[in-house]
């Protein structure tokens, strides 16, 4: 008789067949039928519930068996046999049931359809079900994919700040983080809140971007990657928006836009493939319950070579198409998301590099180009979502950066660093960023971020 | 002729015997002799540095070639041969060495000693040296190695979340997250701050720790951890305290105390094991440069079977010392570092577990012993540093909690969901803390958690 877990019974059900076992699990579905009853259990390690049959005459608890409610935790232990005419593969012929931890009526977890908004009040329990099981299980196997990935191909990981004096980038709202009286902060002179006696000594805040730290590592390991968290305090409440997101940071040296690219494509095939390979029940459910189209669409990813466009390219295409658009196609405006849509669905059908943007929609690091009016940068716009990563080459030549500096009125003093990163060997080298819960969003086809993170945190919601 | 990096070479000299290479990379020193000179040029992919070797007839540029500065970038092609009477085991005789980036002679880092706070200060700069390249490749490692363990074990990566409104683990003072004006916050009725008009819409917080999270998704999918950023606003400015630090935290369900310590032993050594064979030119290093001890510190942990001794049998022991200790030996106190170095190391000579602490000294999620006065948790003592390893049993029994939750005067209500996760389907489960940073500190030898983390926080520093 062995301890096991579903998982080894679903990956070897072979080496189990007509051995005695013994498994622990929360039940997830109970029906008895007077002399028998089936049970739908689920331990955790793997998708698929094992459905174990008891009966009166093998059981001495039978009546109380058949009385446990769902959400209850048991211990099982019985024979593994195949059913060869059955939906599952296998069941387990009960001899001895015992019960772990029971669940009252009011459990909410109830077997039977719950709306996603209920679910969210109810995160502490929501992975019990097939939705948020496949999909914090999508989750954990895509950051292994993302590690994996990068550190096969010699990438160092490093973990940048979370807590930052500098607000240089000036890629959103920052939260602050203090230690100050929150009633009544200390002021100094000219009446202003007094940073030198908070705990850092001067104001700081929650990091919005690792990536100019991480370019200090691309210039001393030549290919690094950040994966942390990142915060935006944008009052914005909307199903794409969460103040707290993990993202993913590659930052190469003795790299250009092209390499830069290339590696985004690389990466973004590999994540898919590994989940796709790794996970097929949690994937063959959200094509079946979530989106018809996911599979299809995931496929066609892999198996493209991704279009390159340059934004200028691009608003010619938009500007000839039949296709009337809310928000107007001008050379000098941001691609609105129904134009990255046009772009990678309708023109492409697949995933599309669109580089090369006007200077002044990105930000401040970004290589320029020769004409003056472009710089660097590319977006990758795929099918179904628009914009799924946002990177460029980074300027290297300090002349430069620090007119764009001035240029744009941003503290030098706070970026000394940053330029001596370009006065001490600086070398051409590019990075993207690729936000962590919208790749989720992208695998699983769930549409809405609060779905996608264990305990979200937005606007007016941090519980848990 | 190929473009290559210096991990390549080394790693497969053979292949690329006698041939003609280009790589790219900084240069660490250059001296010249009239008709020829050497530098050693490292490209952050290996911790070896390549020996290049260039010579007046080889070379147009031998004059410039021969006034390159330490910490300048350039290209190199030239053709790799064996050196079996060097110390190094082969080196470019350059054909082409080419400028990508100047380094001005105020260069911080020269090829000379400087010391650890010294680069602090040079954080962006300072993993150009040998100690810090390796201390962050290890870090990187080690990073892996546990996500590698947790993956291939069946664990389940849950994000827990950074912000929190929960303050209720109570193990340290908090960071406060805020958007409120930091010079005159609103203020209620009751003439306290509003946080109703906060962001979240009530007091947030940075996280001290993302167990109690962790539990409800172990109680959904059996095994999983956390590896994430967790933060202490504790005002100690010593060599073991840092504000932000990571941390990992496994929980595992249906589960006890000693399931909870073969879990950390294991994961201990496979992760030192991974880190000596992935890095073995490091972890030289280190031996060589930081502690002559540790590779024989760390082969005796990988070795050995951890001892296992009670808290009381503890006691007993350091009473009947005859070393004389700064701390008196009382049952009922907490052990002191000398107490616990002094179990690991004199004692044992190996890692050991310290088990089942009087309850008044943990917190209040443990579970607690039949003898009323103790609680099921661990602590793992090492050789040379102390407590590596904090973890426990966790209380499953719903009043057992709710009465510890009211003696200790915690907010009940606060944590509703955590007392759901015995109410529903609630089994024996536990898991226990690992810093990361305390780790690296450990694999590397290197004391000051300064000098482990990429750019560190703590009180009074923020820089970078």
């Amino acid at each position: 008789m062995e301890n096991v877990v579903i998982r080894q019974l679903v990956r070897n059900t072979a080496r189990y067949e007509n051995q005695e076992v013994e498994l622990c699990g929360w039940i997830r579905t109970n029906r008895d039928q007077k002399s028998f009853g089936f049970m739908a259990l689920n331990d955790g390690t793997h998708f698929t519930t094992v459905q174990v049959v008891y009966e009166k005459d093998g059981l001495d608890n039978f009546e109380e068996v058949a009385h446990y409610r769902a959400g209850s935790a048991i211990s099982v232990r019985g024979l593994l046999v195949l059913t060869p005419q059955a939906p599952q593969p296998f069941e387990i012929k009960a001899r001895k049931v015992v019960l772990l931890g029971d669940s009252p009526e009011d459990y909410p977890i109830q077997p039977k359809r719950h709306t996603r908004e209920f679910l969210r009040e109810q995160a502490h329990l929501r992975s019990r079900t097939n939705l948020f099981a496949a999909v914090f299980r999508v989750r954990s196997v895509a950051a292994y994919a993302i590690h994996k990935f990068f550190q096969e191909n010699g990438f160092l990981y490093v973990h940048t700040p979370v807590i930052t004096a500098s607000d240089a980038e000036g890629a959103g709202e920052m939260f602050r983080v203090t230690t100050l009286d929150a009633k009544q902060p200390p002021l100094n002179e000219a009446g202003e809140a007094d940073f030198s006696q908070d705990f850092f000594g001067r104001r700081a805040n929650l990091t919005v971007s690792g990536q100019l730290e991480a370019e200090a590592f691309a210039l001393a390991f030549r290919d690094v990657y950040t994966f942390g968290p990142t915060f935006r305090a944008e009052n914005s409440n909307t199903a794409r928006h969460a103040a707290e997101f993990w993202m993913i940071e590659p930052e190469i040296a003795f790299a250009d836009l092209e390499d830069n690219m290339n590696l985004a494509e690389a990466m973004v095939k590999y994540v898919i493939n590994y989940v796709l390979e790794s996970l097929p029940e949690e994937m063959a459910f959200f094509n079946q319950f979530v989106d018809k189209n996911l599979q299809a669409r995931l496929d066609s990813v892999v198996g493209s070579k991704f279009a390159h466009i340059s934004y200028n390219r691009a608003i010619e295409i938009l500007k000839a198409a039949e296709e009337t658009f809310a928000y107007p196609v001008e050379w000098g405006h941001d691609l609105q998301t129904e134009h990255e849509r046009y772009l990678s669905e309708r023109i492409f059908s697949k995933p599309v590099f669109v580089t090369d943007y006007p200077r002044d929609l990105k930000a401040f690091y970004m290589r320029q180009n020769d004409d003056g009016k472009t710089v660097a940068a590319m977006d990758l716009l795929v099918p179904g979502v628009g914009e799924l990563i946002g990177g460029s080459q980074r300027e290297e030549r300090v002349e430069k950066l620090e007119q764009r500096i001035k240029e744009l009125k941003l503290d030098e003093r706070e970026l000394w660093w940053y330029l001596e990163l370009r006065k001490y060997g600086g070398v051409k080298h590019a990075g993207f960023g690729l936000g962590f819960e919208r790749l989720i969003m992208y695998i699983t086809g769930v549409s809405n971020i609060r779905d996608v993170v264990p305990f979200p945190r937005t606007v007016k919601s941090c519980e848990f």
